[in-house]
């Protein structure tokens, strides 16, 4: 090919190829995560990366809008790639309401694309994995969804995990109480509620009322709350309790009487109990009043997963229960509740942990060669560590020395390595090598002949039938 | 939300959506597809969606130039989606050359797209499933990969499957032993010869000579070989063979003795041998001498993999060697063969052959209510049984009579009910229904009363705590 024909390869900026070493953690981390949603009733659905545009268009609002990835169907047709799972599984409810009759659960999982500005560890094409449950309104689905969430980091061999969890009914009630029942100004009162961990509680304080002036001189609108429904939403968001018996009991203390209080009481109570009888410790789920979640679609309980010891990577699912569901594409409304899993940065997180080990292959042993020894001799070794069920790649060039192909293994981390000798196939031996106890002491040998020689303690001669054996017996130990 | 902002659920056009019976059985493919690949050393990567226009333009030819689905980056680089998962391989190699040291493996999977005409069968976003073994040019890792087609079929159950090949060096040699040695002659006689199944010998002799006229009248040029050299040809796409061994003597007979011969010859014997090292039966891999595939990058080996039971489904993987893989990106030439599997249409005739049992959910219970059965008793039972290993959907809503409960388990393929009503509660007691037998004779009864007076012979009471074990005798049963 000519040298001006050539195309400098690179990966689109926003975008990330992934190496062996880091797809085989993940698929590795994606089938437990799958295991446990089947465990839980879910199934799996799949819908295409690109949608009609107005079926996207509005449903993330205004930010989301901007960042759809655009472009045209050969009929001309707007189109987009999607941003998200859960618009295309509330079309497929609306598309498909005699084939996916309610209650529903499914798991999907896939790219998405926003394209906004990349940073580091923000991509324009990420993974989502989604669990969502269509048709019930009982709390008790939502209690089933943080134990979900629980369950797949335990699976993970995370221990130290959280689910802070709040509904924004009891919120509402509290507000309620004091005579404010404007769905606009309650939403309001969550938005800023939500950002306590962010400014402080003396900002929050402010922006409740009158409102304030941030740090770049912008104004930014109070609520215009009274001094006394202000004290009470504080002491609501900094309530504690050690179990979710006192967490009640505080609660009723808490709320002024009202309508709302009733229903959001029930629904807590409820909640509280569906953990039980799920066996979700209390360790692991914390209520968290100042908890809401800034999307305005979720109508009641929110939750969140958190790593104490990694606080760093933020949450690494989120979710909640958006009753309005489906009521984009269908007159019938369909309650639904769910959570995302943010693949990408859930891996980052436990990488840092040290929960997830990082692995460079799959391959357990390469079948390496020394001398004139053809290629079908190595052909049928491999065939026959195959065919005990190892994992083998067999090197058959480019023609090298076995201190490159050895090295080779080294480079991909390939633990054992078998290796064929014209005198030892003759009388029914084969080497096999610890590559990984072998490293050092192989570093100083200079060509085939030394290793020859060497017979250091990370290799053994064994015959031929023992090898699948001798190999098991290294990749156990 | 108002009637006029409903937007109407559809599928993009040429795309398709998957719904649980579909994703099911298409996933445990994809997993055990994987692991035969690992098997032989293959390990997983993964690119983005979008590339820029410049790495995927032109590289598979005009016709996919034309349905290239193409888009702009945020920053206004022309960019497009994948259309294939080998492009973005050599763009790989070629970008990461200390990483991915050759020889190296790979398999990736995923979504492409072409903007052609959708019909039957066909679409527009469809998936790949590609191994490629890179850095190599010996025909023994060409003899892997049709070792690893017909490993991938015995893994999914078939048992009548054939790998097709070819060495696209011997029709070479051939017509170079008549004094052909143009390269674009070359090609022009495979492409003739490709055509034999589509347009029978005699048009493929005239074709090898003057031309024809097509049935719409248009003009095919000829490649103006003369009577001895077609003859030749036709003798050598006509050749059968019963063994490997005949087969390599009849070559050696029908080549005229030139300097390609030599490297043919060898290339094919080696080959066989490899096929023979690999344990790959003669049954399951013939020699087609008119196969060539259409494709102008192939150099040397070509195979293709057929279901002789169901041969109107063509192709369901193809693959071959093209050792200018990597030029387009980099000076450097790797050599490459690799193998693409259709996964889709692999999956459709795997289907239409009775192999792929269709799978409508991995859900194995439901846990169904009747009365006043608090949601966390239903809860507390689900919890049981998944710690026993069994994948449980709980009814928890919208509320339903028994019947109803017992209908979306059967609509869903939910092979059995383990029922709670608040009598066997107190006792300790649970009902397991078996609903796949019982699904006859449950169209009979009206309400949960009559289902509780039944006492059919496909329910059981039995103590709470053997439930799980209960339930696992009817899944085995």
């Amino acid at each position: 090919m000519p040298e001006q024909d050539r195309v400098e390869p690179r990966t689109l900026k926003g975008f990330q190829d992934r190496l062996p070493e880091n797809v085989i953690p993940r698929k590795a981390i994606l089938q437990q995560i799958e295991t446990v949603l089947q465990r839980y009733g879910f199934v799996p659905v799949e819908t295409p990366a690109i949608e009609y545009l107005d079926t996207l268009l509005g449903t993330g609002g205004e930010e989301t809008n901007k960042e759809l990835f655009q472009l045209e169907s050969p009929e001309g047709d707007k189109i987009a790639l999607r941003f998200d799972l859960t618009v295309p599984f509330a079309r497929l409810l609306a598309q498909y309401p005699d084939r996916l009759k309610v209650p529903f659960r499914r798991y999907a999982t896939g790219s998405v694309w926003r394209a906004d500005k990349p940073g580091p560890g923000r991509f324009r094409e990420f993974t989502q994995f989604d669990a969502d449950a269509a048709g019930s309104d009982s709390v008790a689905v939502d209690a089933e969804i943080m134990a979900v969430m629980c369950e797949v980091m335990a699976a993970l061999g995370a221990t130290d995990y959280t689910v802070i969890f709040n509904n924004r009914k009891l919120l509402d009630a509290l507000v309620a109480g004091h005579g404010i029942t404007e769905p606009r100004q309650q939403k309001h009162v969550l938005r800023v509620v939500d950002k306590l961990a962010k400014v402080g509680m003396d900002n929050v304080r402010m922006e409740l009322g009158e409102g304030r002036i941030d740090d770049s001189g912008d104004p930014i609108p109070g609520v215009h709350l009274d001094k006394e429904t202000i004290d009470h939403i504080v002491r609501f968001i900094t309530m504690a309790a050690d179990t979710r018996t006192e967490m009640l009991s505080k609660l009723e203390d808490l709320l002024p009487s009202c309508e709302l209080k009733e229903q959001a009481v029930i629904e807590t109570r409820d909640m509280l109990e569906a953990l039980d009888a799920l066996g979700v410790d209390e360790r692991h789920a914390r209520f968290s009043p100042s908890l809401t979640r800034g999307l305005d679609y979720y109508t009641g309980p929110v939750f969140e997963m958190i790593l104490p010891t990694a606080p760093e990577f933020g949450s690494v699912m989120g979710g909640g229960r958006y009753n309005q569901l489906v009521e984009r594409f269908m007159e019938r409304p369909i309650p639904g509740t769910g959570v995302g899993i943010g693949v990408d940065r859930l891996i980052a997180a436990l990488t840092h942990l040290g929960v997830v080990a990082p692995a460079k292959t799959t391959t357990q042993v390469l079948v390496a060669s020394v001398g004139n020894v053809a290629p079908r001799h190595v052909l049928e070794m491999a065939t026959e560590l195959r065919a005990a069920g190892l994992c083998v790649q067999s090197y058959l060039g480019p023609k090298a020395g076995l201190r490159k192909q050895l090295s080779h293994a080294d480079h991909y981390e390939i633990p054992v390595a078998v290796i064929l000798g014209e005198d030892e196939l003759a009388k029914g031996l084969v080497a096999i090598k610890d590559l990984l106890a072998g490293k050092q002491q192989r570093e100083g040998i200079a060509d085939h002949d030394a290793y020859r020689q060497a017979g250091t303690s990370t290799q053994v001669t064994v015959p031929r039938e023992n090898a699948a054996a001798e190999v098991r017996r290294l990749l156990a130990g």
